[in-house]
């Protein structure tokens, strides 16, 4: 890494010494070794794709702590709640939400390679990192894979002040062939609250249309956003679409929670209380690229897509137009070759937590 | 209708009416009994849902010109390209876009019946009407409908200036029990292209966020956005997540257009330029509910869920909260009870073409 502030912020390890850390410090808090494989896994394609967000700069907060203050189960009764030959739906037993996520998105593909289109819904269960994660597993299989989780309530509806939705994120990942898979993962909400965050640590003023305040009033205020609401994808009211992302964020809402047999709506999980065990629910699907053409007709296809947008005339002030998940496509090939990069702040968390767990602090460095 | 302004620029018909009025000209150009009532209920569904734009008013623009001038197939050739027990792909022959994509998302809904899900794509199509309608037959059956289609390029991508992208809508329904119906149904730019027409004609200045210029740069001037494109849903740049919309009018472009084995992209019509053949391609998918619950413990929390939305607090202004489709179903309730409103315009036009057409201007008036 040439970028000296990166040199000087940022720690640099490996993916496999990343995943050993965080499975060795999962196992040690109780977790099943495989389910620890699992969440190491997400977590660290997180932070591979360049979403340190949610990657390892979550394993104590939204992870381990949550399992050491039996907030969360450790090990799970995961349970089979429904199950058809294209459809599946378990119950994560109040465990980590990514090991059992990635069962039923593992399972909805091997039905739609039987029957040629599956979904499945897990309800009882908690965060599970990235949504793409899950999605981009059903590119190998030349299928589309969609993914989607409600999570705590940070946002209003359109026309609303209450807290009733979450950051609710949508996942599609399409195969193409020489080109990286087109993967959009994105929250509803214009912007995440960790953003507000960060703006009023530096003290700057947010944009018109990521929140509202406690009143309703839109504002430019980040003590007053973070005692608000976010706003839909679209922003305030209707002018510049926001019912079109408070429409996708309900939506979610409805096929996680209400479709799983899970919590939804009200039942959610406010920001800064207590955990609450077992309320987020996800979706998946996919289906055969083959039942509507040759898999090697449609990858060529992709390719011309994706190089038309890529090679398209880009606005000035900006290098060129990009395509959903091509940066983060290109991250993780940088941070295969150069090392995976972890801000210090967490790198010092992370030592300090297996201080605590009596682990050796032995997270590999390049 | 009590409305002052109604009561003078709109005329009302009944809902048999305009139907018997749309297909009577279908017929008259040579389009099949069948398919001209197709058309017929797709268009007044939209003028019932108060989504006058995609109605009768563009019945002889996108429609009847078209097949009088040989650019559209009155009677197509529609083929099966593609058919397992979970999809199908049919080409539309490039005839009217709406039979053959009622005909598919019935075929999928059978489909779906059997198997417990299913997909389906059109191409060689032309415009097909309101998304949510195809999406809305899933209803009835106790299924999540999906429907989407590719469109004329009026949209450029993020840090892009090209014309690369239609408005490419969106559209899921979703059943509930006593409420009405969930139906999702949205352009993935922030607004239309024939918003930006009507500001023109009142010059008035764009919000921002909503098109850029011909060379790329944000502009609130209608006519510089008219030679320009308009931006994706989350407006100019990724501040406001521009990035999302884009996203989701590329995903739209893919599974309609490249999936399909259609056009897509580059050979996508562009505006003010002649119509092209069969260079509009549809997607549609449907998924049983009780894959994953019980419908009628669904439908329950469906209704949960929407009035925790609609009775959850407003903002300051706004006079309460509303859930997607909920409008439309209001005003399809007042529309049958009252009367269709028809603008003066429009229905001065429909007069001039049956006169064209040697028909009796009959179209029954309330």
């Amino acid at each position: 890494m040439t970028d000296p502030a990166l040199a000087t912020e940022y720690r640099l390890t490996t993916e496999e010494g990343l995943k050993r850390f965080i499975a060795r410090v999962l196992e040690k808090v109780g977790v099943a070794a495989p389910d620890a494989h699992v969440v190491a896994d997400v977590l660290a394609a997180s932070d591979l794709r360049g979403i340190e967000s949610h990657g390892v700069a979550r394993l104590e907060s939204y992870y381990v702590s949550r399992i050491k203050s039996g907030k969360m189960e450790a090990k799970p009764d995961v349970t089979v709640r429904r199950e058809t030959p294209t459809s599946i739906v378990l119950d994560a037993g109040n465990g980590l939400g990514h090991p059992v996520s990635k069962r039923a998105m593992l399972a909805v593909i091997e039905k739609a390679k039987e029957r040629g289109a599956a979904f499945g819904a897990v309800r009882n269960s908690n965060h599970y990192g990235i949504a793409g994660y899950y999605a981009m597993l059903a590119l190998e299989h030349d299928m589309i894979g969609i993914a989607s989780t409600n999570t705590v309530r940070y946002g209003a509806p359109t026309f609303g002040k209450g807290l009733m939705l979450g950051t609710n994120p949508l996942a599609f990942a399409i195969p193409a062939g020489k080109e990286p898979a087109f993967v959009l993962d994105f929250a509803t909400t214009t912007v995440p609250r960790g953003k507000l965050e960060v703006y009023q640590r530096k003290e700057k003023p947010l944009n018109p249309g990521w929140a509202i305040d406690a009143e309703g009033h839109p504002t430019t205020s980040a003590p007053e956003a973070l005692k608000g609401a976010l706003l839909p994808l679209g922003g305030f009211g209707i002018d510049n679409g926001g019912h079109k992302g408070y429409g996708l964020g309900l939506l979610v809402d409805i096929i996680c929670g209400v479709l799983s047999g899970g919590a939804f709506g009200n039942e959610l999980p406010l920001p800064n209380q207590p955990a609450e065990p077992g309320k987020i629910s996800h979706f998946f699907g996919a289906f055969r690229v083959d039942g509507f053409r040759d898999v090697t007709d449609f990858k060529r296809d992709m390719d011309e897509e994706l190089r038309a947008f890529k090679s398209s005339e880009h606005a000035p002030g900006a290098e060129r137009v990009y395509v959903a998940g091509e940066i983060e496509h290109e991250k993780t090939l940088a941070h295969r070759r150069d090392g995976i990069p972890v801000h210090a702040k967490v790198w010092n968390g992370l030592e300090k937590m297996a201080g605590e767990l009596g682990l050796p602090f032995d997270i590999e460095r390049t």
